[in-house]
C-alpha cells in the first residue's frame, strides 16, 4: 500500500477539525488578545469525539486526578503516569497527563484497598501539589479506527505496507528469521532484552501483533485462527499463552511467540496521543514521556 | 531453628499413614499374592484427607482427563501436564500425571472455547490414546500445612532456618546484596535468567517470597504491609506489581522485585508431591519432571 494511511487521512481530518475549532476555542494569549482558555475536559471531550459509539457508559477512562475544569498549561503523554513521570512532567510546568494504563496499580484505579498505602498516599498527594490531571485513555484509543496504540506501533515497526484492513492484528512481512525480527522489534521499539518461544532460525512472515495485555483467551484465539508464524504480545499470563505456545509447538506445529514487555509494547501509543495534541491543540505544548520498562535482566 | 520443621514432621506423620493404610489398602502383587490396586481416587483422596477444611466445594482441583477408578501403574509430578510430559509420562508406563497448574490454557481448565482448536484437540486425543489421568493439584497442596509448594522452595533454598512461623511468606535471611540473592535463587531454583526491578548493591534480609501468580492485589497489599527489602514473585501482572514497586522506589523507598518465572518459582513443588506419593503409596513407581520455563531470553 503507497497510499495514505487510514491513520494519515485521519490526522489530516483532525487537522482540519483543529483549524476550525481554533477560532470557536481559541486557547490562551495571541497577539495581545486574550482568548479562551483550554480545559482538561475540552481535550478529553475532544479525543472522545473522534471515537465511534463513544462516549462509553462503562469505560476505565476517568481521571484519576485533577479536574475536567482545571485550564490546561501542558500535556503530557506516556503509558504510565509513574511518579518520575508526574515529577518530569511538573518541571516542564505541565498539568495534564494523558496516561494509557492505570495511575493506583489495578485495572480500575479502585483505591480503597490502598487507603493506608504509603506509596498511594505519596502518589496521591504528589498529584494534589502539583495541581496535576490524570486522564487514562485506553479504550477509547483502541477503539479509535485505526487504534491509535497499534498504529504507533506500525510506524514504528515500518510494517503500513504489510497490514491487512481486515485484521490489523494480521501482518505479511517479508520472510526474515525469528532472530532477525526480533532484532528488529528490539531496535524499533527501543527494548534490550525480549522473552521469547521459538527456533530462531525459523522463518517469520505471517505476524499476529497484539501490543499490550490482551489476556489469554483473545491471545490463543486469534492464535488458533490465524496460524500465524509468530504472535508477538506485550504482556501475557504464563500458564495461558505461553502454555499453549509450548504445546503447539510440541504438536509440530511451526510457531513462535516473542512477549514484547507491556510498556515498551504500547509505548508507541503515547507517541501518536502526542501527535494528535499537536494536531489538534496546536498552542498547547505537549511532550512524550515514554514510561520506560520498570525491568532489568540478570 | 535447627529442630524439623512442620514439613518435615508431616512427612514421618505421612509415613506412619502409609505403613498403617498398606495393610488395609495394598497394591499390585507382593509375594505371588495378588493384592488390591490403587486407583486414581485412592491417591486424590488421600492427599485430601491431609488438607485443613477439604474437600473444598469450589476448587479447580478436579480431574482433566482420564477417571477416579482407573488403577494406577505410575505417577508423574509436573507444574504442568505439557504434551512433553504426557509423552515422557507415557514412556514411563505412568497413567498418572499430578500437575500443579492449568492442563488447558486457562484457569479453569473450561474447554468450551476450544472445541475447534486443534492444540486442544491433539492433547486431549494423545491424553485418550495413552488412558491418562490428569488431576490438578493447586488448592489444596497449597492449603496444606505448610504450603507444599512454598516448602519445596525454601526446601531448596535452604531457607529453613528463615522462616517466620507467623507468616511464611517472611524471611530473614542473612544479609546479602540483591545481585548475590539473584545468583542463589538461579543456582537454588535452576534458573537462566530472572527480570527483576532494583540496585543489585542493595542489602536484603527481609523477604517476602511469593511463588507463583498469586495476583496484584494479594503481592501489593503484604508487600505494603511487610516492607521486604525484596519481593521475590512468579509471575506478576507488570502493570500491577512492577509499577507498585517502581512508584515505591521513587518515593524513595530502599525496595526490589524478582520475577523468577512462573514454572521456575512452583516446580519444587512437584518435587514435594513425588516425595509425598513416595512415602504414602511406596509401590507406585513416581518420576518428578520438571515441566521447566518454556522461556528463552534475547
Amino acid at each position: 500500500m503507497k497510499e495514505l494511511t487510514p491513520n494519515r487521512r485521519m490526522f489530516i481530518k483532525s487537522l482540519g477539525v483543529a483549524s476550525a475549532s481554533s477560532l470557536l476555542l481559541p486557547s490562551g494569549v495571541f497577539g495581545g488578545i486574550p482568548i479562551w482558555s483550554t480545559t482538561v475536559g475540552d481535550i478529553i471531550d475532544r479525543f472522545i469525539g473522534e471515537v465511534s459509539g463513544a462516549p462509553f457508559s462503562q469505560t476505565v477512562d476517568t481521571l484519576k486526578a485533577g479536574r475536567r475544569d482545571m485550564e490546561v498549561t501542558g500535556v503530557v503523554t506516556t503509558m504510565f503516569a509513574t511518579i518520575d513521570v508526574i515529577e518530569k512532567a511538573h518541571s516542564l510546568n505541565a498539568n495534564f497527563i494523558i496516561a494509557h494504563e492505570p495511575t493506583f496499580y489495578n485495572h480500575l484505579d479502585d483505591t480503597e484497598w490502598l487507603e493506608q498505602d504509603d506509596v498511594y498516599l505519596y502518589k496521591k498527594e504528589l498529584l494534589e501539589k502539583y495541581a496535576m490531571s490524570v486522564w487514562r485513555n485506553h479504550d477509547y484509543v483502541h477503539t479509535l479506527y485505526p487504534d491509535g496504540v497499534q498504529q504507533g506501533v506500525v510506524d514504528r515497526l515500518e510494517w503500513n505496507d504489510y497490514f491487512d484492513p481486515d485484521n490489523r492484528n494480521r501482518y505479511r512481512i517479508p520472510a526474515m528469521t525469528l532472530e532477525s525480527l526480533i532484532e528488529h522489534l528490539k531496535k524499533s521499539l527501543g527494548i534490550k532484552t525480549v522473552r521469547y518461544i521459538g527456533n530462531p532460525d525459523q522463518s517469520c512472515s505471517r505476524i499476529l501483533l497484539m501490543p499490550g495485555a490482551s489476556g489469554g483467551r483473545r491471545q490463543i484465539s486469534l492464535t488458533s485462527a490465524e496460524k500465524p508464524d509468530v504472535l508477538i504480545c506485550g504482556e501475557i499470563s504464563e500458564w495461558e499463552t505461553a502454555e499453549y505456545i509450548r504445546d503447539a509447538r510440541s504438536k509440530g506445529d511451526s510457531i513462535s511467540l516473542i512477549v514484547l514487555g507491556h510498556a515498551d509494547s504500547e509505548e508507541p501509543g503515547s507517541a501518536f496521543m502526542a501527535e494528535w495534541m499537536g494536531a489538534n491543540f496546536p498552542n498547547i505544548p505537549v511532550t512524550n514521556i515514554p514510561a520506560t520498562n520498570p525491568f532489568s535482566f540478570r
